[in-house]
């Protein structure tokens, strides 16, 4: 046997001693989850397979993109999956106020664990790799079968292996570290793959840099991203979870397509500009260049809307003010980061600085609500995706950087070195 | 001369001796107003008239509805005003994150003061007789003409006078003196007529009471509501502002359609039905029927988002959580009102609770965004209408009521009495 950590997961829960990149197989799962936006469209296909859920503990329905409603439409929508979770008594109901952004609330409540496999209906949902369990977005139907069954085929995906060393520099996170990556291999550089994070700077990096990096692994277009089970894993385990957790290795002579080296401490602060993530500067190309005049900042979302994401940022702007030209939107990803940003001290500096402050939700990101953009507008933005018209109109654009670069160019008003607004 | 205290702000502005109810006069404004709805509609009609505003001090253009935008419509709205705000260079320029809902921040601000002639692009700019201005709201081609030319035409109102005795009583505030009000009198009870508050109650309310009393006098169809200067509204002028204000005084032998006795302390806490202002209950009638349960909370607005507002929530809030099958909504007023919050501990008494607090907007108030209601949905709502499909659905339902009204409410899951979940 000769299996990457994605494969012995997927082995596992196909009930198999071995699988190969490639094979199809049918895998129990231990999550599925869908929110306001795709759990509505899913309802009707589960409801012609099954009358319950296959485990009332193991679905969850998250109402965060357009919570708190910004229409009738997405009103009905968030009532549907409302109604079916009360209705259908699913142990973890979720709701505006009580909880937060999927990827962001999940973890939080402790739902995934390392070694398990996971759908959400969504494309970040590979953002708990970084806890070692599989995890990956699915279409509607497959979550409708997913609820309905439990189960799931998945062609076992082959891996990129990415080789960390160093360790990051002051004003360098998570965030660098996967714009980086994918300047380095494009957005289709990782297509139907893993992309499996191992070596000594793994260490280095935060639980809050492993969810923001295995978050943006489907930019690259990887299948998953995934982290070793560490220390700090655990750690992070046991504070949110009782969960039993299972550590799956990579065999020592696992097969990667490739492996590719990083140095941690190479990496500079990354803007990807318009019109994809793969369209990485560092802040010293940026620095040569005119200024970019910005209109809007937006710091939070389920790629960097977490604690250390929100300390890095409020570290910036404490005692300062957002430029007299540019809106600032902070939205904490949950609601229990929302009251640790009260306790800190950090919702006062974000509101002194004039930033205005949002109820958890996915909110501009995709452009849902919370600050969309009009023609012609420019915004650096701590989410995930920047392509043509994803935040407004089709002629605005998308700066994708870290909270502390976002927080940095707030204050100047232009794509800023967060290493010279340093807090 | 026997003028009502409206009427003689009136004759001041129209430079006359004294004016007379039904009189046309015209009138010079110390304040036009306009926000991202109703300004940029304006916009083209006062190019029409003129290349700049008659006086950069004394127009101001708040993005308050459509804030944070919520799409690509309200974006470019939001930037219409921005733009112009900017292009006029106007005094006072007014961003999301460091300004507020129009009706809150101008008086915090020290924009409006005794004596004033205010006009705004939406209904209740009534709002600032509190503090003894002439204040109302007027429509789209008024105010471009005022943006143009610092002046506007009026039919000079008559007066109801209020006479206020006695006290309220714990748990009852201005909210409810209102909707007792317009209950008492109807929707069209005022019908182009100044609402005049007189007598001795008239100290027994706070400037925010006051605020939130003028606020709704549209609601009884008025076209103005005015309170009397006194030694409170002094404080509050000093507090805010550094511009010189004047008291005109109602002659003593002015000349009122009516004079209404309201005795304060007789108030109980109000709740108007759907569909209209109006259609008041005392919380008495209510409980003597089956619950209504409810699926929002909303605590917030032009009416109700203000400190004192938010305090008597908090206090009702505080250690207690929003019931299991409600989502509850606050949105502080202004940015300083959101901040205030903070250091007084009550956001975080709100999120403890499980309350989803936003950034100051109007919000849901008119079905805007942050909290639009589907079919079937009923919410008890601190704003000031529950017109017909105001807050979405058209088969949705609004319940007007006080802020510590709305809180009992958020933790009873059913239109509940204040003074039983007592802070």
């Amino acid at each position: 046997m000769s299996m990457t950590m994605t494969q012995k997961i997927l082995a596992s829960h196909a009930g198999l001693e071995e699988v190969k990149a490639g094979q199809l197989i049918e895998a129990d799962l231990d999550l599925v989850m869908a929110n306001d936006i795709t759990g509505p469209m899913a309802l009707p296909i589960f409801s012609q397979m099954a009358d319950t859920v296959f485990d009332k503990d193991k679905v969850v329905l998250v109402p965060d993109h357009f919570t708190p409603n910004k229409d009738i439409k997405s009103a009905e929508n968030s009532k549907a999956i409302r109604d079916f979770s009360f209705n259908q008594c699913l142990t973890n109901h979720m709701e505006q106020g009580k909880c937060g952004v999927e990827h962001a609330i999940l973890p939080e409540k402790g739902l995934v664990v390392a070694g398990m496999a996971v759908i959400g209906a969504d494309s970040h949902t590979c953002t708990y790799g970084a806890l070692g369990a599989f995890s990956t977005g699915v279409g509607t139907t497959d979550i409708a079968r997913g609820m309905a069954t439990g189960k799931a085929w998945f062609k076992v995906p082959s891996a990129i292996q990415f080789h960390l060393t160093g360790k990051l520099n002051p004003y360098v996170s998570g965030k660098d570290v996967i714009l980086y990556i994918i300047h380095k291999i494009g957005v289709d550089g990782a297509l139907y793959k893993s992309m499996e994070f191992t070596g000594e700077g793994v260490k280095e990096l935060s639980m809050d840099d492993r969810f923001t990096i295995c978050n943006m692994a489907i930019e690259a277009g990887a299948k998953n991203g995934i982290f070793p089970v560490d220390e700090q894993t655990i750690v992070y385990m046991k504070e949110h979870s009782v969960k039993p957790y299972e550590i799956y290795e990579a065999d020592k002579d696992a097969e990667y397509e490739q492996t590719i080296e990083i140095n941690l401490s190479e990496i500079r602060p990354m803007v990807a500009f318009p019109h994809l993530p793969g369209n990485g500067h560092t802040i010293d190309e940026i620095e040569k260049e005119e200024p970019i005049y910005i209109d809007q900042v937006v710091i939070g979302s389920c790629t960097n809307g977490r604690m250390s994401d929100l300390r890095k940022a409020a570290a910036i702007l404490k005692g300062k003010k957002v430029a007299n030209r540019v809106r600032a939107m902070v939205v904490p990803a949950t609601q229990k980061i929302f009251m640790q940003c009260i306790k800190e001290g950090l919702l006062e500096i974000f509101v002194e600085a004039g930033c205005a402050v949002n109820t958890p939700s996915c909110g501009p990101c995709m452009g849902g609500h919370m600050g969309v953009m009009a023609k012609g507008e420019k915004c650096v933005s701590t989410t995930n995706r920047n392509f043509v018209g994803r935040m407004g109109d089709t002629q605005s654009l998308i700066y994708l950087a870290s909270p502390e670069t976002a927080a940095a160019s707030a204050i100047a008003g232009y794509i800023a070195n967060p290493e010279k607004f340093g807090g």
